[in-house]
């Protein structure tokens, strides 16, 4: 009865893409509005295309090396199994085709949603929300997808010594699929981070700035790109991020699950505890679905009937898979199932707490934003001061919710309040399934997410086709509504990636063991005794390979983790800066040259800025990706698997909690902004709005590049690890 | 005769007292310049040993609770030896008596400088260095005395079952007095570093934007607290920052030595390597003193000569103790003192090359910094981004040299190139010894590190003074060569904090070890073996408490550990802006109720600002300190000794990284807008100039208060660990 739980996964997708499907060909039958606003919505997408077209090239080159290597790992010098190369393949292209799907149907709506909102601020709602819905949908549809499809093929094809052995194998090389959609994250997340970011930054500096003309300006030549930027970065880049943390905690947990049953030599559950996590997600993308269509407002509604109209869509499916993921794990008949539901509740919870906090740091509702704001009273140095600290100590809340989170998640899973080390395996199990309770209801939440860009844009299409101020003010309530969604959003996807790291971090052993039996050891010394590999406990292994803290390979490899965050964050960071310096000069060129353009009689070259930002982009991506696959492969080949968890830990830890200061500062200044154009201190023009734009620009890097590139980072480098440990096991230097 | 090389420590630390107060008598026979120039100094002078004495009425309250605590611990719980209150206590009075004298001679030195500035160049440089030496021998001399003490003491009084027992006794508790210095510094750098920068951020935010009126102008009310400020943050702060990881480095090796050999069973050779740490500290503060000596300049020197006299004193210490080291170490018959010599050397060279990586990078005569500066060609914004992007990329180089010096010194000292479990300890001693090679010469490093604020204070003082500018020439000349070398100074600082944290968390399992002997322990379970104590390997502990990176014990330590660095950051950030937010009140306040201040016809009122700071800085350091202290303990009464090891090992790589960044960020920051000011891309009061001021405040809480806290904080939290080891032993929650 349990293996035929198996095809929610299957039924769950088809049904996910289908809603998708069917959401994006109701959306395209809408009318797209004036000619000047489809021609705005064109160049738009255009510009969108030619980017994402010149990131997959890139992609593929880089997907293409990366497969021989693999290909010589593997069938060269068997350091893997056969299955890796193909299964690397499928997860970057899954994660390649949702993102295109999601940036397609972004840029579809934008004009539309404009056109919809001429009607009602709830057709405006409505159709931007579904929009977004189906970049949700795709996401998760296509995940479960390629888990199926794997999972039907390995369970199928695998032969092994045994049958505990027989499942490692098949989930230890699930797991190296996430490597494929890491390294697709990647590169939508820094690549479309500096885009984005170069565009937005380099618009404002000589938009704004020197030529005084509003944001969103048809006369300004940057505007296109700022506006593809939104989808490049925000849709695109999230979209991927996320399908990462889902395929990425799930395939943990599966192969956490049958490391912690088959070490006890229960098969049958372990089987089952593959299961689970896929079948939670399963369920929970069904009943996002059900949540998507809880989103509605009447005629007339308010920005808080908006606002309460997204949060009851969202609350309606957690609510409902709190309680089904009870009776799926009893369905299944998990031993201690009380307890594993437990930890999945947590993980709902913790989400929640980031969220919660995220606004409460962020939004000028409350005190921190509004005290940034007022420090505008002695100019921009205090406001940037004031945001620099409120954002480090704003790492409080979500670090002190995955500490706690995970470890009831640990407790619960495991039975036991003591940390046994008997019962390592199970905690570890339960804090990867706190990660899947999480990132179970995805469909809903990023719909929430993609939501954002899509109404941002609708603003931008509107100011730029002159639309009546009726419907700016609409486009305005519900870019404003995203706004909040999107900080939440972010919190969110910085806490699952932490947790999927996490669970990330601990079957990096389970890929060692099997590295090892590969590799035709069958026993390892563990305190001057030789202990069988496929018996033996993580606390063994642990031990056999000294990866405890007075190790200094394992100190020197934290080291070098917590240098890994820097490092990014300062490459990412630099390279906006190069890339709008570039943007801004490309901008002046066209400003002198054709004098006719800020008149408004001369048409500006678009097409040349958004070119400038991918080129910039492309290029400025290159170092910050290239240390992070090479990092872990040179701290492993020198200081060998402790080194390794060294870097992990250290990277993950600091990772974490820099990319949280770095989102809730970035964050707070955008607010802080907002708050003094709503007509506190001074209100727009003032000197206190001088000082916090200043503070707003020094956010973009920090919030959308840097800070989100860092969840990447994290899971990356983890993935990395994994996908090589056979090359630990096979060599180090010292 | 190796014993009797032990009396070249009282000596050395005789003879450092003794030139200090040479010294300090030759300075207060010269002349103090004009009745002005002597009230101005006056009213620096008083204020502050106003602010000191009321830090040390603070610290007065807290040393007495934390001693009742000990002495509780010790002779109630008996879960510490009973040396510990009484170690504690010299060691906080130690490090107090160095801030008092070294801040004493500061203030009485400003004016002499600038008097005799006014005869010479070279008269103004010997006079400041001089008085910057009290400071640099007094620190070393202080801590060579309680040292030499504490170790005839014990030496004589301590008695028990072995003489390796007996060793690790001696060495552990003197390790404990270390906490006394480092919750001294605490104070100091915390509360030092809240105060120079609110009042400098104050003073700069209404006196240069508010009123117009320059830098050290007389009418601004603020401009004797900045000044006091620099006493206060730079000298003292600075001091007593060094002051504790000179003794805790050279007590830690100490207890790593001890260690290693006792464990070999080699009670010889543990008492020769307990002293060799010492040894070398006191041959090195000999060898300081030539140093001194040999920085003059002839007459009509230039800017360069001057750094180069500078340059000279410190090469020819270093040189000096390079050779020296070597033939101690070969005087005491060390085992493989080729290999220890060898780890001394990496110390010193890893000193030099985070120095030069620090100049590099935050000197206006290289690249980043000017890159910095030319982006302020865009405005502030730019400005911001690239210094942060710039100082985050910065890390690398120290943060490396610290991975790989750390790594040569454990290989060297080990003997052995492939870390075998067996070599730790002796790997772990390399690493303690590395760090007091690197801190050897700090009688001179120090001395060039007080002669910054020595002469920005006489700058100070002849710009209030309104001495002929041919003098102000001589004394910015005097104060941008303290700059650079204050730059260097940090870099140092933070670099021998990171080596000595590392020690500490080596030491840290030793505490352990004689904790679990204290309370009567003889053996311990190493996977399900019984183990006697007095002989387990470092190794074998780890194993005992599980201190493996899979314990979730132990990642959720590194978790709380990387956001402690980023919250105690927070808190002090936010701390000076609300302490320069009280300072502009006071001084718009005064202006507005007397507005002869600015006309020059009424005189302000600098007392109050100086206690407006001080209030500030004893109110706000109250958390960030409670945290400092009792995060540790509350982790420990948590989750044990594996949560310990994360929160240190995650507290040292985050706080170590975010340290450089700060510290280097300030810098360059700072040098950018001195760029500027040289006559670069506009010169003053050009737009230019504007955005880097901007960027100058912002780094000003980010390098002289948050950074350098952060310093304390990696060690701190080790120390209280140290201190608390027993507690930890006896009680875990988890």
């Amino acid at each position: 009865m349990q293996s035929n739980l198996f095809w929610l996964i299957p039924a769950a997708s088809l049904f996910a893409l289908g809603f998708a499907y069917w959401f994006f060909q109701r959306m395209v039958a809408c009318d797209e509005g004036t000619p000047l606003m489809r021609e705005i919505a064109q160049h738009v997408r255009e510009g969108a295309m030619a980017y994402l077209k010149q990131q997959y090239k890139v992609v593929a080159i880089v997907f293409a090396i990366m497969t021989l290597v693999f290909v010589w790992l593997a069938y060269g010098l068997h350091l893997q199994n056969k299955w890796v190369p193909f299964a690397f393949l499928t997860g970057g292209l899954f994660s390649g085709l949702a993102g295109f799907f999601g940036m397609k149907t972004a840029t579809y709506a934008s004009a539309r949603v404009a056109h919809a909102a001429h009607q009602s601020l709830d057709a405006g709602l409505r159709l931007a929300f579904r929009s977004g819905a189906v970049m949700g949908l795709v996401v998760v549809g296509l995940a479960l997808l390629d888990i199926s499809i794997w999972f039907i093929v390995l369970n199928k094809f695998v032969t092994a010594a045994s049958e505990s052995q027989r499942l490692m194998v098949i989930t230890t090389t699930m797991l190296t699929f996430g490597m494929g959609a890491s390294l697709q994250a990647l590169f939508a997340r820094v690549g479309g981070g500096i885009f984005t970011k170069a565009a937005d930054v380099g618009a404002d500096l000589v938009g704004k700035v020197e030529a005084g003309i509003p944001e969103d300006d048809p006369r300004n030549p940057a505007t296109i790109a700022d506006n593809v930027g939104d989808n490049v970065g925000d849709v695109a880049g999230m979209g991927a991020d996320l399908y990462e943390s889902y395929v990425g905690s799930i395939l943990a947990t599966a192969a956490l699950g049958a490391a912690a049953f088959t070490q006890a030599g229960q098969n049958e559950n372990a089987f089952k505890a593959i299961l689970a996590p896929m079948v939670v997600a399963a369920i929970g993308t069904l009943l996002s679905i059900i949540g998507i269509f809880a989103v509605y407002v009447k005629k007339g509604a308010s920005q808080k009937d908006l606002l309460n109209a997204l949060g009851r869509g969202v609350n309606l499916s957690s609510l409902l898979i709190f309680f089904a993921s009870f009776f799926i794990l009893k369905a299944l008949d998990l031993p201690n199932y009380t307890g594993i539901w437990g930890a999945i509740v947590v993980g709902l919870i913790t989400g929640i707490v980031i969220g919660k906090a995220t606004e409460y740091f962020t939004s000028q509702e409350y005190k921190p934003t509004r005290n940034i704001a007022e420090s505008a009273a002695t100019g921009p140095a205090t406001v940037i001061i004031s945001g620099l600290g409120t954002g480090m100590l704003s790492t409080v809340v979500p670090v002190t919710a995955v500490v706690v989170g995970t470890t009831l998640a640990y407790c619960f899973a495991a039975g036991d309040w003591h940390f046994s080390s008997d019962n390592i395996g199970m905690g570890l199990y339960g804090i990867g399934i706190a990660a899947v309770g999480m990132l179970s209801t995805l469909g809903i939440t990023l719909a929430t997410d993609a939501y954002g860009p899509i109404a941002d844009n609708a603003g931008g299409n509107a100011e730029m086709a002159g639309l009546p101020p009726e419907v700016r003010r609409r486009t305005d309530a519900l870019d404003s509504l995203g706004n909040t969604t999107a900080a939440t959003g972010k919190g969110f996807a910085i806490g699952s990636a932490a947790l999927t790291a996490l669970a990330l971090l601990a079957s990096y052993v389970e890929e060692l063991k099997m590295a090892m039996l590969h590799a035709g050891q069958t026993t390892m010394e563990v305190a001057n005794v030789e202990v069988p590999i496929i018996s033996a406990t993580l606390t063994q292994f642990m031990t056999h390979f000294e990866v405890h803290l007075l190790n200094p390979k394992v100190i020197l490899g934290v080291f070098v983790g917590s240098m890994m965050s820097f490092v990014f964050c300062g490459l990412t960071i630099n390279a906006v800066g190069r890339a709008a310096q570039s943007m801004v000069e490309e901008v002046r060129r066209q400003f002198k040259e054709k004098p006719g353009i800020l008149k408004g009689e001369d048409k500006p070259d678009y097409a040349r800025c958004v070119a400038i930002s991918t080129v910039g982009a492309q290029r400025e991506m290159i170092l910050p990706s290239m240390l992070a696959v090479l990092v872990p492969i040179g701290v492993g080949l020198i200081f060998g698997v402790p080194g390794v968890f060294g870097l992990l830990s250290g990277g993950l830890a600091t990772g974490f909690v820099l990319a949280v200061f770095m989102a809730n500062s970035g964050g707070a200044w955008d607010n802080a902004k907002k708050y003094v154009e709503e007509g506190h201190l001074g209100g727009k023009g003032s000197p206190a709005h001088k000082a916090t734009v200043i503070g707003d620009t020094i956010g973009d890097p920090f919030k959308d590049t840097a800070g989100p590139s860092l969840n990447i980072l994290i899971k990356l480098m983890s993935m990395v690890s994994i996908v090589t440990a056979g090359v630990n096991i096979a060599f180090t230097l010292f």
